[in-house]
């Protein structure tokens, strides 16, 4: 299958991941229609030219005319759904997602889906603060990455396929990985860093913080504003790789700290040049 | 003293916040002067209009002339400057700063300075990851907070010369935090946030890790691109109260890891709802 304007594209869940990616598509022409669970969703999303039309319960008919389906739901919710709805899924439509783990709901899926019917995961490296249809915003893809996360049921076709939905969206770069890997960076990239920043925002109570801060404050505390149903989830669903990342962390945080108690300079400055030096990769090309 | 437009100004140490200073106050038509290590730097600020003139060496006429000199200058490097030079200062001199750290330098330099000559400090919490008179850039004062950090040998009068600077420059808060209370607040807001980004950074050696990530990776480490020689000194001066937010933090790290490790959901969405909510204040005004 390739992805080309002929094919119908289903999202299921309409949230800020979902409403971009049907924002996106619709703009670019595609033919797009939504399920999700309230109606009013439904109705800005068809107001303000996201999709076509859409359903606020599990409508058969639009399951059957899709050719790829996009789960955006929480990770227990799009388990939950296939195991009630799988079954209406027709013969040779893809299913792709954007969760944010893997290993524990890939292989689930794949075995309960009906024959014919391929799950190719991914995950879009890309979200904001704000939850809901009301903030989609297609802006959020660009210069973002975006993982693909076969296993080996996948056909080198729909890997394909969900590459070229990656690009399409406008990401910059679409990477492979399997779910192990990739669940195991999401933890160090994505995970770790929420725990470093509600951790950081829950150790001090002193009032009227932000009339003294800096942005390096500021810019490290942004995800402390934080949707506690879904990243609770999140970490639980990624426990022991979690909990590993964050060892691995400490065990840093804990070397930095013995520099600062023993006024051992050279090693301090020696870890501030190894930070620089690997940041310098991650800056954001124009 | 009023901060108006003929009084004359002395920038000592021409680097980023030096070279904003000059930029700012320049361009708003004040007599600005520079003294900075090198001819090369006193060069560029005159020919992009930051100075009006300069010198590479120790001037006593440049240092007569000011009304109002503006220590940016490294911490020791400000401390040894004033021993070797502070008799040129003259009466009825105001001298300010922008150093990072106050108690282990405001009252050695108040207690140094000849008779007539007050020093207020304070701290313009603005700056960017990059170093030299080359980044100047007033901008970065915007929407950014300033402090002035007077001890008891200071004049009501100082104070609000100092916070009129900072009003000038274009800071949104002026505050005003006694030395040992904002070396507390430093040492949270800016501080840890470095020891937390140095950290993270160090923590994880994963190959092509930018291809994967997200953007808030990408912020939270953005301050681990670090200038060693400075923030090392700027630890190690605030090393014990650095080292008792270091240990608040770790405290909090550790209870979010427990619920982690626990499963301990309900907890943890209380510490992300805690976070959630303390973080709001921080957003930036538009």
């Amino acid at each position: 299958m390739k992805l080309d304007k002929s094919k119908k594209i289903l999202i299921v869940g309409l949230g800020l991941l979902g409403g971009s990616y049907a924002q996106s598509l619709t703009r670019q022409g595609y033919y797009v229609t939504a399920i999700t669970r309230k109606q009013s969703t439904i109705d800005y999303a068809v107001e303000h030219d996201l999709i076509t039309k859409g359903s606020a319960f599990v409508d058969p008919e639009l399951i059957k005319e899709a050719n790829l389906i996009v789960f955006a739901l929480y990770p227990h919710v799009f388990v939950e759904w296939i195991k009630q709805n799988g079954h209406l899924i027709q013969p040779k439509t893809v299913i792709t997602d954007v969760t944010g783990v893997k290993e524990c709901i890939v292989y689930d899926i794949q075995a309960m889906l009906p024959d014919g019917v391929e799950f190719i995961a991914a995950h879009p490296m890309a979200g904001k603060e704000t939850a809901g249809v009301e903030y989609a915003d297609e802006k959020i893809f660009r210069n973002a990455n975006y993982i693909v996360v076969p296993t080996e049921k996948n056909s080198l076709d729909t890997v394909e396929l969900c590459g070229d939905l990656g690009e399409t969206l406008g990401f910059r770069e679409i990477s492979v990985l399997s779910p192990k890997k990739h669940d195991q960076m999401i933890a160090f990239l994505s995970q770790l860093t929420h725990c470093i920043a509600v951790s950081l925002m829950c150790a001090c109570d002193a009032p009227d913080l932000e009339r003294y801060t800096g942005d390096s404050f500021r810019d490290l505390t942004r995800i402390a504003n934080i949707n506690d149903e879904m990243w609770s989830e999140l970490f639980l669903s990624n426990r022991e790789t979690l909990l590993s990342e964050m060892d691995n962390y400490r065990e840093s945080f804990e070397k930095l700290y013995n520099t600062i108690k023993n006024g051992d300079r050279e090693e301090m400055r020696e870890m501030m040049r190894l930070s620089t030096a690997r940041r310098k990769k991650f800056d954001k090309k124009a």
